[in-house]
């Protein structure tokens, strides 16, 4: 069933413009999606609306667009460099590489059961473990038994086995190199030289990233470390007075390991976060108040705001920065899972800067006449992800009566300001004037750049339905009267309610709707 | 004096929160650029203009928002793999890298006089160049005589040296590695097995490289693939017919070995482009008409249109599969510049990825039943470059009248669409119910979503300043008699002219100034 679901707005993101694998003409890349016409629009939809709610409509947040490639001291003194990576293992029988902390797991000594696509791949399966490991298996059909979990208390997701090799840590940043050289010239010229001969293999690798260091660059894993690298700058030229914050929306990039769940989870993917700077004592009060905003927020644009949850961090899930800590959670087709985070980051990253430039990262208040490091409570959301919950939250089956019996109508119930086309204009037929008359109303809604479009192709019922799965809220038909009376009709995409209005008022009727939110 | 402008011009930039260097705590990365508070919103106001009238308003164009990291074999269709580089050498004296195309030129065999920031560094380039090349030079000061121009005809920017190394050529895409392996794990690996013994250099890079291939991905330098690679899904998902464009706005990343004037060339910039697809023969009617339409666009923001010029390209200017090209150049301070480029590239890229990929990226087209390959018109423009245009076309120095005698005052002549903040209210003084009412009045701004500031910091004549300076349209004074009357003085930045209007009125007034463009 959710499986279902699933499969049914992948389907349907794709038929109709809201996201394509991307290159997905070479076979694609499964690391990455393509927000297709509509799907763009929903994204700048979501996104523009929290840029208004958290930066316009608020005397204390400013905005920010920092650079994606960020001086790699950045990451040494956040601990990514260090500290932000999975443990992968690779299976000695089936080679698949994954991550320890996501495999199956079982007690040390149990049963570990081995099966595989059929009896051949089973049978081969058996040779090499009896080979590796010289230990012989009981074949029963496509499955192994007779193993068993080892100390690690876990196995293979793909094929069950417990044979595996050591954990290691797999950084998850996007390295690049920036400068005019190859950073490769100076390992392909070290290989020449015979400098590497008589290392060890640790001696090697060392010497290796040694030699790739001087011009190694990463890709931002999160947008968040751009404020607290410009904290200073945006305090003094913006004349800030703490409490403030500082937010920013854009990509970011992880090189993740398993990716999973459609948008939810990719290589590439768009964050909207802020860090809010406030005096040490008062970070308890604004944790509270962000983590209801927030949450308050997301509700606002959903059908069933029951299904956003807000989840405390137990005191051992919290990052070692982290005084507290909130998810908002949504409750997906497979299962709650994280949208927000809403953290307590302490002073921990403005120091760590401090430290690491040798740069004072401090506030002076000037009533007070004190100096101190603020505090950061940090709203991180998932825009991409905000997307998926709100494709998941509009998708809506229902069975309607049609002059031909029964039907099903897909309809996404999106909030008409998430709604990739606010307004459709049809004529009802493809002549004696309305097409002309439709395309003059179409071009007052451009006017006022309200998203609207034009649309003549098949059966005003047909296009009725194309609308509806697509999520526009109203569509306006100009008929044989509405070229006698200068009247049109409105339709409402959840009701499906007509009635007809004076064309000189549908744009203001339009806007009147869309500042009400659902119709 | 173009210098000096560009100064104030940086200067205005880090001290009011438009634009910061990336990781300025760190020592700063030239190669990026950070986009304040108010800088953020500048960029964001230009990208949703243009959005606004390629997109929302035009029936004929549809957006996108693809990928940075695309499948690799698209940068192998497209050329860039094997192209897209700049010709570098290295200077045998100063070691400085520079790029062949830009360095200063003169006739094979004519003087090259080298100099150096002071007679130490001559006397010791010219030890250097007798112990290389065996020949001695003369020295006067910090300038050595007696050396020729070569064959090359260029010399070294940096200390005017002919003494440099052959050119090679230098990939700009940056490079980095997907999935769940260390890419460097296989070449350490083939070191300690001696798999590279006995090989030439050539041999060797070439090993080196087929180890690296498998995970290699890279950042994309331009959006403008997204659209050819996604053309038949966008096609398809829309039902679009031909002739209809498709747009798209991002960051692109090029490795660039010159940056140069602050945003004008960055490696991490923001692009602006659209794929116009039109049937074979009717391309240069769309060329012509998008051209204009572009060139249009730009000076419609602009104080000095004049500045603005097309430059058609010369034929053996034009890239190799372009049939004519327009640059939108711009008249910068260090002289003409490209702003936008609008190209015929024919069918050229459809065709090679349809090459590639072995997919058919073809129209057909339902009314003529016929199947083509559409051409390609590209308005390609550089938004953050567009950034820059505007603060240079915006900043003027004024002499001004005041009690205190003559002073200049700074303003950033924006157009209201492009300005940060489009209305700032100030309490005249921070009392007697003043700032209440102030605040009263921003809320409104606030809840129409329009941008606006609440500004009681300082005396009133430097809050003025202060939004003269960013480029604030209109200010609003709350003063004694507004508590009693009910009016406001809203404030003209250009004209520095005062006006009162009804408080009830405020909000309707700004919105139809915005609406009116220049006030």
């Amino acid at each position: 069933m959710s499986d279902d679901l699933m499969k049914k707005i992948v389907s349907l993101c794709k038929r109709r413009g809201f996201v394509y694998q991307s290159s997905e003409i070479y076979g694609g890349l499964k690391s990455a999606y393509d927000y297709g016409p509509l799907g763009v629009e929903m994204k700048r939809n979501l996104m523009n609306a929290w840029w208004r709610d958290m930066v316009h409509a608020r005397e204390d947040v400013v905005g920010l667009d920092a650079s994606v490639i960020m001086h790699p001291k950045v990451w040494e003194a956040s601990g990514h460099l260090s500290g932000f990576s999975d443990p992968l293992v690779d299976c000695k029988v089936c080679k698949e590489r994954f991550r320890a902390d996501k495999a199956p797991t079982g007690d040390e000594g149990s049963d570990a059961v081995l099966s595989f696509p059929d009896k051949g791949a089973a049978k081969v399966a058996l040779a090499s473990i009896e080979k590796q490991f010289g230990q012989v298996l009981e074949r029963k059909g496509k499955a192994l038994h007779g193993a068993k979990f080892g100390a690690c208390g876990y196995a293979c997701p793909n094929c069950g086995s417990p044979f595996l090799s050591d954990e290691r840590q797999f950084n998850l940043m996007f390295k690049s190199s920036l400068g005019p050289t190859d950073p490769m010239g100076a390992v392909t010229s070290a290989i020449e030289n015979g400098d590497f001969e008589g290392l060890s293999g640790r001696e090697l690798k060392a010497k290796v990233e040694g030699l790739l260091k001087p011009s190694a660059v990463y890709l931002r894993p999160e947008t968040a470390q751009g404020m607290f690298v410009q904290f200073v700058n945006i305090q003094q030229s913006m004349s800030m007075k703490v409490p403030f914050g500082i937010a920013q929306m854009g990509k970011s990039f992880r090189n993740e390991v398993t990716t999973e769940h459609f948008i939810f989870r990719s290589c590439e993917f768009e964050q909207m976060e802020m860090e809010f700077f406030c005096e040490p004592g008062t970070d308890d009060h604004w944790l509270d108040y962000w983590k209801d905003a927030r949450l308050e927020w997301w509700k606002r644009y959903s059908n069933d705001p029951s299904k956003f949850i807000l989840r405390a961090h137990e005191p051992d899930e919290l990052a070692h920065y982290a005084k507290g800590c909130y998810d908002i959670e949504y409750d997906y087709p497979w299962g709650y899972g994280e949208l927000e985070g809403i953290a307590n980051r302490t002073d921990y990253d403005l120091k760590k800067h401090a430290q690491h430039s040798g740069q004072k990262l401090e506030y002076f208040d000037p009533t007070e006449r004190k100096r101190y490091t603020p505090y950061v409570i940090e709203p991180a959301a998932g825009a991409t992800r905000g997307v998926l919950v709100f494709l998941i939250d509009a998708y809506t089956e229902e069975e309607v009566e049609t002059p031909r019996g029964p039907e099903t109508r897909v309809v996404l119930k999106l909030h008409p300001e998430l709604a990739p086309i606010k307004v459709a204009v049809f004529p009802l037929i493809k002549k004696n004037g309305m097409p002309e008359l439709a395309r003059k109303v179409v071009e007052q809604f451009f006017k006022r750049g309200i998203a609207a479009k034009y649309d003549e192709q098949h059966a005003i019922g047909k296009r009725y339905r194309r609308h509806d799965e697509i999520g526009t809220p109203w569509c306006l038909t100009i008929d044989a009267d509405s070229l006698e009376d200068g009247t049109i009709t409105i339709r409402d995409r959840d009701t499906m309610e007509q009635r007809r209005i004076a064309i000189d008022d549908a744009v203001s009727e339009i806007e009147q709707l869309l500042r009400g939110g659902r119709g």
